[in-house]
């Protein structure tokens, strides 16, 4: 039997307003995720000034760690070393880890500028390089393994091939190369539940040409990621793996893509790719309609409010997104009438909870005029208290758009939910 | 009856050894602390990085928050409009509230280079501008409070005069000025369980002259503070009052200092003015059999281990000290083996807990390793979670160092403990 294993509750499908919601439970080796459910994020293996032990009280089932900075520091021996990264980081649920595809691409000096297709003799110098240097985590020398003149002189922070990818760290512009079977066993070391194939994540400036090409690569790759996972027949009874649909902004692409995973044998799906949501979330529904309905789908990156009804309509069972703690920090709080900036003077004498309907030890605990005065005057506390609050408010939305679902109501409470957050 | 009351449990005075070590309960409005007691400091009317709500699982019994601060922002009415201190920050235990003495001294440009006696047409000129300009908040118009030549000629901070100290805003530069009766003012809006006397802190560079004549102000407004506070019949029964010994570096000053406060009727005494702590920690058993034994003794801003040890044996009941959540920000832990730089390389790979004594949250469920990842790749979570513990391992010794008053151990408890405490 597979490590992952998806059961839906109950589904919406093919009722008049066509909305593809279902409610389900995926389970893990380490413990069931009631869907839909939102993926708190641990690039590294932390969620930004939360504890793992607060979990349970914040209604985080589930967490994605990344591949690529976890790569990068400590290093998947280390974590391998420790026990995993559960014991890592000392969570005992279920974690994802994306497989550094965006990452390579969208870190260091500025996505979309500097990534570009190799000419044939440059391609063939690093794949001569690659066969060498694969597998290395230490800072690679450059005669071997990266023309340091020819990288200087593209300027580029990340140099596709067909093999794979070579890009510069954004922490210390040290040179590294990541290929699909690299992430899988960099993934494998990690040992999370779920993994996912590696991918080639696009500029959104990128033409149709360029974004089939690279879509085409990421099938291959995803092919190849699939085959050194079921290959190792150990991790492959602990963890499982998903395929990450791409295409860009271009609706047949991602069709196209959705259904060559289809046809491949993976564990679940994760829709990616998605630097600007417009793009994706206008045809959600319609990957979705092509991806088996059996498996479960996770939306790469997109989760706020709105997004996630859009998200559930389409079809989507897991959300990730930075927005939580990202805004946390910022002071931007999620309350059910709307985001707010909690630094802004009009909340200095607001002796009221942050969000009089939430459930989180913050709004019962402290008031909008507390954790003003914590952002104004630079105490560490006001970004984690608004970090507690903002994930426990997605959680929790999450958990009563499932409510809706098995109830047999998720249109009814979307369009009061809505009606009442207001956009800014 | 007094709202702040002291019970001493059991003492060690007079022994062989001279210890004058005591177990005992302060009982306050808002519940009683179990003396000896590490004392959190929670500056802004925070602990920074840990939530009030964590205050009991971490032993925090009781804080100390800052008037000079909290006048500055958000300002006492403010807090005395949310419904008080307790209230303000959701803490319902103990508070203390500093006077704001050391601040107004110690903070901005530089202790002990910017502060001076004011020449006689100076000090008239401030006394009759106090008139009309005390206890305002807001900025001062310098024409009429302040003359703002005078200011920038002696490049002041902070100006003494008899009646109180006119001093700027280390956050915006904005002009102000604190008496004894304006502190306790103020104090009275924070509504604190135990407020204090404004003083004056000296510079340690300060001559034995100068020291004296700071000395003999503070005790002048020892007694304003005092009768400001009786004076105020409702606060009088909700709000306990100690006052602080001065006297610099200098040991008959300290114990004239011991004598004076001692005739006046305070509810306890703080030993302050510890710029120099090896200065106050070699007299303080003089202080303290100066002061009435029957009242609880407070040692200001000191409580590193091996300092508390010194002060239990010196008579001393509670201590705050920024040192569990400063080194903990800075990646300083305390262990039962000396105090450890957790970014240190030596922990990359130590998957034990940071001191396995420790019965605190983040001991029980994370590595040394995990600690070091954190602070290595600069997540906020690290700070957190070495503040946590380091003030839990205080909390925790003091605990210790109580039970072994009542079981009549002290001296052996201590010996033992600082046998294996290395300092450093």
């Amino acid at each position: 039997m597979r490590p992952i294993t998806f059961t839906i509750e109950k589904e919406i499908a093919g009722n008049i307003s066509g909305t593809l919601a279902r409610a389900g439970v995926l389970s893990t080796p380490h413990g069931n995720i009631k869907t839909p459910a939102f993926v708190a994020v641990g690039t590294k293996a932390d969620v930004k000034g939360i504890d793992s032990t607060q979990f349970p009280e914040l209604g985080v089932q589930t967490i994605i760690a990344n591949t690529y900075h976890l790569y990068l520091s400590p290093g998947e021996k280390l974590i391998e070393k420790a026990g995993g990264i559960h014991k890592f980081m000392g969570f005992n649920g279920p974690i994802m880890t994306d497989s550094g595809g965006f990452q390579v691409f969208s870190l260091g000096e500025g996505f979309g500028k500097k990534i570009s297709k190799l000419s044939k003799p440059e391609k063939e110098s690093l794949d001569a390089s690659a066969a060498s240097g694969q597998g290395e985590r230490e800072r690679i020398p450059s005669p071997v393994f990266w023309d340091e003149d020819l990288a200087t002189s593209h300027g580029k922070l990340a140099i596709v091939d067909e093999d794979g990818v070579s890009f510069t760290s954004h922490v210390d512009g040290s040179l590294h190369r990541f290929t699909p079977e690299r992430s899988i066993e960099i993934q494998h070391g990690l040992g999370a539940d779920i993994i996912y194939a590696f991918d080639e994540c696009t500029s959104p400036a990128a033409d149709y040409e360029y974004q089939k090409e690279a879509m085409e690569r990421t099938h291959r790759w995803a092919d190849r990621s699939l085959r050194a996972h079921r290959g190792n027949i150990e991790k492959n009874n602990q963890q499982g793996i998903y395929g990450i649909v791409q295409g860009g902004r271009y609706a047949d692409l991602r069709i196209e893509s959705a259904q060559m995973l289809a046809s491949m044998d993976f564990d679940g799906y994760g829709i990616g790719g998605s630097f600007s949501k417009q793009d994706i979330l206008g045809i959600l529904d319609k990957v979705n309609s092509v991806l088996p309905k059996e498996k479960p789908r996770h939306l790469l990156g997109i989760g706020e409010p709105e997004d996630m009804f859009i998200g559930v309509a389409s079809g989507i069972d897991t959300f990730d997104c930075v927005v939580p703690t990202r805004n946390g920090r910022n002071g931007g709080l999620f309350t059910s009438k709307g985001k707010i900036q909690i630094p802004n003077s009009e909340y200095i004498s607001d002796f009221g909870p942050i969000d009089a309907d939430c459930d989180c030890t913050v709004c019962k605990n402290h008031s909008r005029s507390y954790i003003h005065h914590l952002f104004r005057t630079h105490e560490m506390l006001g970004p984690i208290l608004a970090s507690m609050h903002n994930i426990r408010f997605l959680t929790r939305l999450v958990e009563k758009i499932r409510q809706s679902i098995l109830d047999g109501n998720f249109e009814e409470f979307r369009d009061v939910f809505l009606s009442q957050y207001k956009l800014r």
